[in-house]
């Protein structure tokens, strides 16, 4: 891409996500377009379609779609912020020939820190405890709880968040299987081809994949009875993976212990089942929100910005 | 130690702590005098002080002291279930000859475990954001957290608890530190000969130490100074080790950025300063309580008694 550099390069900002941080960020000649709670954003990318080669958008925020695509003629680069494209038509992309660059494996870490923390957390019902001491009820809670090391932990999902995972289970002692189409001959944990293998085999189930139709409600009723009363579920991958219903009824009939939640179905929207009940801890997609992750997005976007337009 | 056989050998229970588990589970001939809770135990001890030549005691519990050792002229033996001996008084058990056995290490992973989830559960707000879930409230939370990788955790004590800590915080890819009298040489980790120079060094503080004068008050002003206003407290020891006033005020006055305590100065109770912050976590000493480490006491406990009788 080659640019009149004296005149604003115009970035549309599609997506809620870090809108505010680009738009003090990006320096001169970029000129954010920050659209994404305006109404007539169609309005505005029409008054600068002859310039936009590039959009920045993020799960939540407008669609980039075909009837957007139509809109900008020139559009040569989609800037997804975070790991899962939603809310752009990658078909749509590919047909067009328009790169989709996506912030996949950037929060990796942060996903997974959270994960363990999740995990131990519900094991040892840390937030539980905690409501119990600061109502002055120490020691009323004596439900029995289970010492990690030594027990069996399933990874769906074996991408930069399910080794960030795995890693650290191994170093907890416990024992590493997974779940992925293709066996990764490279990695020393235990392959299992299907969803449901993996749940029978273990106790605590991660699920670190991503949304979209090829694993939406993944985990039904099937999944959730296959790692039974014993078992604890943590989600911190695309809320659509769980049945959330499924997931309700395995819960109120002790089909298994726990479940562990950063993400649902439909965000914001906490089904009141799981907030009623004692066996969940509940957080609000957090699993990348960390002041390192959010600098080294704006920085790879920047970076990505400058390469784009041979600055 | 021999013994008729034939008659029941009594051993009195003088703690709380699993004292009722004792009860139903030790075998003939042993004959449990479960005490603990009884105000005439010195009126029970004396009927059977003629065969008694071990007791069973725990934190919190009937004191072993020179007064009670009085009383049982044949005591061989004091089997402390938990690390700390606290109500043993070991100058006067030495000078009697008197061996006393302890856990110490049977329940290293399990408070290992619960550090690493109160680490993660403080710094990424997890008790905090799953009451906003609860409340309906999602997203009201904008504190900065911050990743976990990268960043410097320090160890105060690096016994069996502090080295299970030190290989999870390494495979968290975070630069461990620690604190003890003595340098060992076997271990990776970078020494520290005290805790100020550890404090300043680091971004979050574990502590792992016994109680007992030696360490009293060892973390107070000038140590959570040292620590500074982005570090974390996590203290899983004893909570004799922390002034507890001092760590009111820096708290606060944001000296610190939060501390997560299983322990405390007089338990059962937590001051009120600490229940009123939002920038700590609280549990109620549930560092060992799993029921892996309460089996694996159970049966060390059994063990030692059949192999103190010669059974």
């Amino acid at each position: 891409m080659t640019q009149d550099t004296s005149a604003p390069l115009y970035i549309p900002i599609l997506g809620p996500w870090l809108a505010q941080e680009l738009c003090s960020m990006l320096p001169a000649p970029f000129k954010p377009l920050d659209v994404h709670a305006n109404p007539d954003y169609a309005g505005v990318l029409a008054t600068h379609a002859d310039t936009i080669r590039v959009v920045i958008c993020s799960t939540g925020g407008i669609s980039v779609n075909a009837q957007l695509m139509d809109q900008l003629p020139h559009l040569a680069l989609i800037l997804n912020l975070g790991a899962g494209a939603e809310s752009v038509d990658m078909a749509e992309a590919a047909r067009r020939n328009i790169q989709v660059l996506t912030g996949a494996g950037i929060n990796a870490v942060d996903v997974a820190e959270l994960a363990i923390g999740m995990m131990i957390a519900l094991a040892r019902r840390i937030h539980l405890i905690d409501q119990e001491v600061r109502q002055m009820q120490w020691g009323r809670d004596r439900q029995p709880v289970r010492r990690l090391a030594g027990r069996r932990a399933g990874i769906a999902g074996i991408g930069a968040i399910g080794q960030a995972l795995a890693k650290r289970l191994d170093a907890m002692d416990m024992q590493v299987h997974y779940f992925s189409r293709t066996a990764h001959m490279e990695l020393p944990w235990q392959h299992h081809t299907n969803l449901l293998s993996l749940a029978a085999e273990v106790d605590i189930l991660f699920l670190a994949l991503p949304g979209g139709t090829a694993t939406h409600h993944l985990v039904g009723a099937d999944v959730l009875q296959a790692l039974g009363k014993d078992g604890f579920l943590i989600n911190v991958g695309r809320g659509s993976v769980v049945d959330e219903a499924a997931l309700k009824e395995a819960l109120n009939h002790n089909h298994i212990a726990g479940a562990a939640l950063d993400v649902f179905e439909h965000e914001p929207h906490v089904p009141s089942g799981l907030i009623a009940s004692n066996q969940t801890l509940l957080q609000s997609h957090r699993g990348g929100f960390t002041v390192e992750a959010h600098t080294e997005v704006l920085v790879l976007t920047l970076q990505r910005l400058q390469h784009a337009f041979s600055l």
